[in-house]
């Protein structure tokens, strides 16, 4: 086995081989998941906190239930907007969190960076459940693993990522992801939400999706913010959809067999028409959220190891 | 054993000998419950998922507990009103937590029908906790258990059900229930308050209380909605605690054993006289609470059952 | 083992030989919690439901963590402000979640004397969180075992509780626990912050830091509430913390080995300098967050046991 990290904070800090071990794990989960007795001892004996500062509810289910399935001792903490008005408050709460010994955080905040702030103050493990316009470790590693099975493999496929870019740290941690595994990626979107520094990336830019989804093996839509209409980064939901929305006229282009992807939840009829979402031969987003929880199992697992590998040190 | 079901969705759908076998093993919950340890393993390695669409304290609460105690690993979805405008995104969600692979999903909802929608969208066994104006099988269980216990038989009984008939879930459950096990049942309340097809049920219809209670085993009161005094249905809480609300000169019209019945929250003072609650002798209300418990752990027990027995079918 | 309670209600009715069991089991927790698998069945078959009429993240999140650690079953109820708009309200909700047979109720709850009412009503174990000024009797027991750990013994100390005495149920445990255990008691602060019936606990009263910091062994600083500000009981934050607040010149009246403690969560700056709270050779404000859990543990383990030596009582 090798996966060295004592956190997951983001995919920029794993490496190729790190990855292919947590998705080889995950894939057991999925048969544990689908079995008769979905339930484990692996994380027993263990707490996990999870720390949402931004509301999800999906994402914090997925993680809920992975560790519980686990058999760990979990307890969400309902973190109001109002008690993070400074800094200080965020590590004075991570302190706190800390003295009641839990094995593993896993930590949402709205400004990038926060979760690697607080996870120096620990002495757990910390999962990033997305910061910011950071990072979405998790995220990736799930749209990685539903990739490696819908198309037997996660290198040499050509990937189109679609929409909102700028402000997407889903798209930011699969960007990386894909590009560590040798995948070649391509960027669709109005410039507008385009981000700035492409170009360290390496990565083709479209904004033109027929051009952009050319023969690509995987589409993956973004969400698109409301508030990014308001913001003036697009002009309407009606305009958006007419360039940039997926319908299977725009789909044609891309190969025949390329699946279709989204990080849910969707808004049907702006980035992507309804029909494609449901087209069981294209779309995998169900399957996104099967790999959810299976991916989280497997990180907070191989986490884990390495927490009870190591000397135990106690900070506090 | 003969139940059944593969959902839980009304009382509608059960045979009698369904909702016999159902309160049978609810007693023997009973007994586990009154215990020093009251924990067992039925549901160990399943997944329940709570998603209220409606707030409920006491009945999601009665659903953790009876998960919790038969072992499930248990998870409460909050789900915001803001999040189901579209009947669109009650299926998008539905569909994402079927992805997640629960085994139990215990659903309540404003509308009428949405459980019903939701089951057919889904491969896990699906509880409903109340929609709409529709029903509510739990508690009609629930208040079968109370009554069979307390009178020691569930048929040939006279029942009358009091107060607001026609917005209330809670009494077209316990109609069909009753019906269905042969007892005789009456309607008792103002006729702006009473459903508009009544004749299909087959029963008594009185907006007198004293004769409505005239010789009944049963005095199942009904929680009355402020909103209805708003609506125009009924002039004041006052007025309708005189003619309506149960004392005890109307409850000297039951017979002299006659029990007395109520789903939860009260109104002291509005439907019923506080000291008629309280009054041991003749008020079940605690009773019925803790029934609840014992017959949602009946319910799941053999909803589980059923499904373990059922060759795995994976829809996702 | 000498541990005879039936409730936890307030510091007053245990007897200093109770408190003793109770911190030495607690010791014992802290090892479990410093461990690599902090799980026990302590309370395994149990069910331990919380109802926290007030928000209070910290004191609920060790509560929970402390229960499931033990092996219960545990329940969160998110107890609205509405919903308790009446008295009878209160002991309706008691007596439902009673008829759910909970074997340890926790309650946090604004009205002093609240909690009492409602261990009256019920026949389970039940844990005072906080009720009012009255008392927060697993506040002092963590304080007790932080103090008893880091000065080696809990008699013959000088232990200056400061702050807004007059509204803290946390001074009042303190200073009761304190007193039982032979210590002597200073209050410091501002005479507006000060209770009217001092005299009672026989202690000293300080309204300048410096005197009232003499030499003592403990300094034990309490949370200011902003809303004290309003109310005018003190003039401004600014003149609050030159006058009261904590910083390395007024305790440098203290013993040199003096310890800072606080119940969290601070206002860095009005009554505590950062500095001070974070000097790992004076504050002890991290350890009491974990002493917490611990001491939660042993409460809950210890009226578990009497509730199962005692004859099953059903009162429902």
């Amino acid at each position: 086995m090798s996966f060295r990290a004592k956190h997951l904070l983001g995919i920029e800090h794993l490496a190729p081989d790190e990855i292919t071990t947590l998705l080889d794990l995950a894939d057991s989960y999925v048969d544990l998941n689908r079995s008769k007795s979905k339930h484990s001892d692996a994380l027993a004996g263990l707490t996990q906190i999870n720390m949402f500062f931004e509301n999800s509810t999906r994402t914090q289910a997925s993680f809920e239930l992975a560790g519980k399935r686990l058999g760990a001792d979990v307890m969400n903490m309902a973190m109001q907007a109002s008690s993070i008005k400074k800094g200080e408050t965020l590590i004075d709460t991570a302190l706190t969190l800390n003295a009641m010994h839990p094995d593993l955080l896993v930590v949402r905040h709205p400004h990038s960076g926060a979760v690697n702030l607080l996870a120096e103050k620990v002495n757990c493990a910390v999962l990033n459940a997305g910061d910011g316009y950071h990072e979405h470790p998790t995220q990736a590693l799930l749209d990685a693993l539903t990739i490696r099975r819908a198309k037997g493999r996660l290198h040499r496929l050509s990937v189109a990522i679609c929409g909102d870019i700028a402000h997407s740290r889903v798209a930011r941690s699969n960007l990386i992801l894909l590009g560590k595994m040798e995948n070649r990626v391509r960027l669709v979107g109005p410039p507008t939400l385009m981000p700035s520094q492409i170009s360290e990336f390496g990565v083709e830019v479209y904004d033109d999706m027929r051009e952009g989804l050319a023969d690509v093996d995987v589409v993956m839509m973004l969400r698109l913010q409301k508030e990014r209409m308001d913001g003036g980064f697009i002009p309407s939901e009606r305009e958006y959809y007419h360039r940039f929305g997926l319908d299977a006229e725009k789909l044609s282009y891309a190969k025949d067999d390329a699946i279709v992807m989204h990080p849910g939840p969707m808004n049907r009829g702006v980035e992507i028409d309804g029909l494609i979402a449901d087209d069981i031969n294209r779309s995998v987003i169900q399957e996104q959220v099967e790999m959810g929880v299976a991916v989280r199992m497997a990180a907070m697992d191989l986490l884990a190891r390495n927490l009870r590998a190591e000397p135990k040190e106690v900070l506090v």
